[in-house]
């Protein structure tokens, strides 16, 4: 882990780190939030954003204006690349919804991306071994969240690996994937033509198989209504329909007015960060 | 004004603007946060936030988290662009800390930058006239506040211009612009070589010829101590010197390990914004 560079921020510290990855066979970069409780080294809960198309390991420590609140809470913020970097595929940077800055948190299995595109075993596995070795967290108590790709990826790795993220949350979620063209694409890319396959990395699908609501103090969603991406490309309410066939209790809220950007985002992390702390210390 | 685009944030609006400026015989741009407490119409106090080096009318609004405090007090915000953009002079664009991105503050009196750079008049006046006009602004409860370029922006226009602003407050200022690098690279640019001009737009010298303390509630300035540019480029410790001799109130915290950045200005906006509230609510 090599920090690249740190800054104070709400008494806590804001660092970007690289890292050579096994899982990508190349360096990544991530960033964390460290609260002001960490740096005195007691172990605190700690939260993964995963973040939407295009974005870095930064947009959201830029943006959100999560810290303020993390900072108080007590929370570790950690928040991973969207994609591998430099793998220099043949078109891996022609279209913005995918290859690079679109890893949509899975593990590619179509060949030329199976060889980088692992970012569901990099994040899961990898990186939360080696942060949780490296960093004051609390492993019991890990929550993950996202923002549109990155709400797809937080619902779909939440469930498709129980036990690990004990509080849930998404703005914005690409919620029903083989269902919009841009989980279509992503998932033909990476995952080939089988849609067996597909249905293992739709979060509605995944939900309608539970027989146990797998988050039992609910998971919480907020979207905007002015959401320029709501009605083709999002889907929260098959996300809904599957938790109520699963029984398990979801808050969907809908926002008036609010869009798919950080604006929003900034306007509601706050109830996240606490939707998050109160699960994770109940 | 043409209205670029807007997005709800805070149960207000951020919104972004286009518009032909006669000041600057161009197109110029700025933002504007109205809180909710502006949607309905009532007038609102207004802060004016002038940006940094390099930075554009997006980079406040988006990075500093200002907004969630903004609603809550009912407070507009207002953020302009740091230049001309499109005057297309030769050179312009090859340095980050002249040009384009870093018009001072100032009308420029040397060609061939006088006949665009003339962000003093643009925002003192025509801005300002032109947002009380259309927004629901109590033009006698406007503060000014700035980082770094802006930083100097805001001491020396509250300075040159009294009575317009009411409230005062810096992120990191170039607190004595005559005294540093930046400064006399812009002076020289824009204002010739003769330091009897340069006088009129450096805080500290404006400062400490005051008679009277124009801000008898006091002056804050956050400074943090591992700001890079502190050492060569800020020098707050002659502002100050220049406060107390003139009997002007200045809180100046000086914050160990805090740098230059929006990581440091986010930790503390909201005392910032608390600032001005009670000194334009008083």
């Amino acid at each position: 882990m090599e920090l690249l560079s740190q800054h104070a921020c709400f008494g806590g510290l804001q660092q970007f780190y690289r890292h050579a990855s096994t899982e990508i066979g190349l360096p990544m970069r991530f960033s964390v939030f460290l609260p002001p409780q960490a740096l005195t080294g007691a172990a605190c809960p700690a939260i993964f954003f995963l973040a939407g198309l295009t974005c870095t390991e930064e947009t959201f420590m830029i943006k959100a204006g999560a810290q303020r609140v993390a900072a108080r809470e007590g929370l570790i913020l950690i928040t991973p690349d969207t994609s591998p970097r430099g793998a220099n595929i043949p078109g891996d940077s022609e279209a913005w919804d995918f290859g690079v800055g679109a890893g949509f948190y899975l593990d590619a299995i179509e060949a030329p991306w199976s060889a980088h595109y692992r970012m569901e075993s990099y994040i899961v596995h990898e990186l939360r071994a080696l942060l949780t070795q490296f960093l004051p967290i609390d492993t019991e108590r890990l929550g993950i969240m996202g923002h549109s790709m990155g709400g797809h990826g937080a619902l779909t790795l939440a469930l498709r690996h129980p036990g690990i993220y004990k509080s849930l949350s998404a703005f914005a979620p690409i919620a029903a994937p083989t269902e919009c063209a841009w989980g279509q694409k992503a998932f033909q890319g990476y995952l080939g033509k089988d849609n067996a396959v597909w249905a293992k990395h739709d979060a509605s699908l995944l939900m309608a198989q539970q027989t146990l609501a797998p988050f039992p103090q609910g998971i919480l969603i907020d979207q905007g209504e002015a959401d320029q991406f709501l009605a083709s490309q999002l889907h929260p309410h098959l996300f809904a329909t599957a938790c109520e066939k699963a029984g398990q209790p979801l808050t969907l809220r809908r926002h008036a007015d609010y869009d798919h950007g950080y604006y929003f985002i900034s306007s509601f992390i706050e109830d996240h960060l606490l939707h998050h702390k109160n699960q994770l210390t109940t």
